[in-house]
C-alpha cells in the first residue's frame, strides 16, 4: 500500500527547522514515510543536505513567511497567506497531503485548520486531544484546549471522536470514557457536565463509565477523560507543571546533605520515570474533527516527536478514522 | 484575652471520635484553646477519660445522630437536627461559640453552614478555601468546590475574602491574587474567566496579579489563586492524586532491582517531602462568607489535623476576620 502523504511545517517549535527536518527524516527512513517539507525552501535544502535518504519520498514546498507564537491566531492565519503553516494546510485541504503536523502557534493552528480545512459535517467543534500519562500507561483527555466554553452536545461529540481515535488509533478495544467531573456520583458536577452525563449515558455505541474525580485520573481508571476546554487544559498542565515541580523538589531532599551517593544510585531510576512520562513517545495532540487530520506537536519537539507525529498522522489516515468519525455521529 | 469558644464535631470523619478528642485536648494542652466538643455524650467522656486537662477548658454538648458522608447533603441536615453537625452550627448561630470545626461530610456541612449560620451582608456566595502546597509554600485556593457555577461577581468576591484571609491568617503582607487560566494573556479563557478579569483589575483594594496558568501554580507564584468551584475542586484533587502516583511511581522504579540499598537512604528526604505536602500542618479548609467560621478538617484528619484547625479559628476570630471581610465588600 501507497504510503500517505504528510506535509510537516518545518518552520514551527523552538527547535525548527534543526529538529522537525531530521525527525521527518527519520520517519523516512524508519517507517518509508512519503513527507512534503513546507517552508523556506533554501533553509530546508541546507537541513537535507545533512541526510542520506530516499529523495523520492521527499518533497519540498516552499512558503516565505514563518507564524510565530506571539502573534494573534486569527490574524497571523489572515494575513500570512505564504506562511509555513497556510500554505501546509491548504495541500491538505486541496488534497495534495493526507495530513498536517506542526510544532508551532497552538492558537494559529486551530484557527487555521478550521478555518482552511473545515469541519467534518456534523462535528460542531473540533477538538484537541492530549494523551495525558498515568501509572499504567496514557489516558487520552478530549478537549484539552480548543473550546473553553462548551454546550453538552459537544462534550458528546468528544467522547465519540476520542472513541473512534484511541480504538483504532491507540489499539485500546472498546474503550472506557468518563467524563471529568468533582465526583463519583451522578448527581454531581456543573450545569454543563450534569446535562452532558445524561446524554452520555444515553449513547449506545460508546463505552460510557460515568464520572471520573481529577484525583483518579493519574491512576488510569478510564481511557478517555472528556471535558470542556477550559477544564481539560487546567488538568493537562497542572499534570505537567506538578510532575515537574514534585520531581524537583524530590531531587533538592536527595541531593541535601548526606544523600548524595544514592542520588547517584538513583540516575537510571529517574531516567526511567521522565520516559514513562515523556510526551515524545506518543506523536503530538491530534486535532479531531476535521476533514482532515492536523497534529499538533509540542513546541519543544525534538526530532522523535516530529517522527511519532508523522506515524500517528500515518496510521490515522490507513485507518479512515475521518469516515469512522462520520459514521460514529 | 480570653480564648475563643471553638466547637467541635466530635463524632465527623474517619477518625472519630479518638483522633477528634485527642486533637481538641491537644489545643487545650498547648495553646489553652476553650472547647466545646459536640456529639454522643457518653462516647465523647470514655475518650476524654484518656486525657489529662483543664476541665474548665472543655464543654460537651449531647447530639444524639451522626450525619453520614454517603447522605444527601440537604436532606440529612434537614432531618438530622440532633446531629453532631447541626447542634454543632446551632451553638455558633447562638454565639454559644465562635467557630465550628468539622471533618464529616462536607456536602452537609456546607449546606448546614449557609442555612444555619448564614451569609455575611453582601456575600452572594460562600466558598470553601484550601491551601495547596507549593515548591516554596502553600497557595490559597478559593473556591475549591462549594460553588460550582459561577458568576464573575462570585469570583471577585473569593479575591477580596482570600485576600482578607491570608494576611491576617496567614500573614502574608498585601498578597497576590491571580485568576487561574488557561493563559498568562489578559484576552485569554472563558467567558466567566474573562469577564472576573476585567472586575478584578479595577478592584482597587487587592493585589491583582493577572492570570495564573495551571502549570505554574505548583511553583507558588501566587499567593492566593481564584476560579469557580468546579475548576477549583479539579486542581485540588489532581495536585492529590497526582502527588500520590508520581510518589508511587518514584518508589517502584527505585525499590526495582538494584537500588534498595539507595531505597533504604531515602527514606529521610521522602519523610521531609511528605512533610513538606503534609496538609494536617496547616489545619482545615475555611468556609468563608458566613456570619462566624466553620471550618472543614480533612476526612481522614488524625489530632494534629484538628488541633490546627481549631489553632487556625482563634486567629480567624481575635482578628475579626468577619468585620473585615465585610469592609473590603
Amino acid at each position: 500500500m501507497e504510503k500517505p502523504k504528510i506535509a510537516v511545517d518545518a518552520m514551527g517549535g523552538d527547535n525548527a527547522p534543526f529538529e522537525i527536518v531530521k525527525g521527518a527524516i527519520e520517519a523516512v527512513n524508519e517507517f518509508g514515510s512519503s513527507i512534503v517539507l513546507v517552508g523556506i525552501e533554501k533553509t530546508i535544502n541546507e537541513e537535507l543536505d545533512k541526510y542520506t535518504f530516499d529523495k523520492s519520498k521527499v518533497e519540498i514546498v516552499n512558503a516565505s513567511e514563518v507564524i510565530s507564537t506571539d502573534e494573534v491566531p486569527t490574524a497571523a492565519i489572515r494575513k500570512k497567506k505564504d506562511s509555513s503553516m497556510v500554505v501546509g494546510l491548504n495541500l491538505v485541504k486541496n488534497g495534495k497531503a493526507d495530513a498536517f503536523v506542526s510544532a508551532g502557534s497552538t492558537g494559529a493552528l486551530l484557527t487555521g485548520a478550521t478555518v482552511i480545512i473545515g469541519r467534518i459535517k456534523g462535528i460542531e467543534r473540533p477538538a484537541l486531544g492530549t494523551c495525558l500519562p498515568t501509572v499504567n500507561g496514557f489516558t487520552f483527555l478530549l478537549d484539552s484546549g480548543a473550546n473553553v466554553d462548551c454546550k453538552p452536545n459537544y462534550i458528546v461529540q468528544f467522547a465519540k471522536m476520542a472513541s473512534v481515535y484511541v480504538e483504532n488509533v491507540m489499539c485500546v478495544k472498546n474503550p472506557k470514557v468518563a467524563i471529568a467531573n468533582i465526583g463519583a456520583e451522578k448527581e454531581k458536577g456543573n450545569a454543563l457536565v450534569k446535562e452532558a452525563y445524561e446524554i452520555l449515558e444515553e449513547t449506545e455505541n460508546i463505552n460510557f463509565v460515568g464520572n471520573i474525580e481529577a484525583r483518579d485520573i493519574p491512576f488510569g481508571s478510564a481511557d478517555i477523560v472528556v471535558c470542556d476546554g477550559f477544564v481539560g487544559n487546567v488538568i493537562l498542565k497542572l499534570s505537567e507543571g506538578l510532575s515537574l515541580a514534585l520531581l524537583g523538589i524530590i531531587k533538592e531532599e536527595i541531593t541535601a546533605g548526606l544523600y548524595k551517593v544514592a542520588a547517584a544510585a538513583l540516575m537510571k531510576p529517574f531516567k526511567n520515570i521522565k520516559k514513562r512520562f515523556d510526551s515524545e513517545e506518543v506523536g503530538g495532540a491530534p486535532f479531531l474533527g476535521l476533514k482532515s487530520l492536523v497534529v499538533k506537536a509540542h513546541g519543544s519537539s525534538k526530532a522523535k516527536g516530529i517522527k511519532n507525529a508523522i506515524k500517528q498522522c500515518e496510521i490515522f489516515v490507513e485507518n479512515d478514522i475521518v469516515l469512522k468519525i462520520e459514521e460514529k455521529l
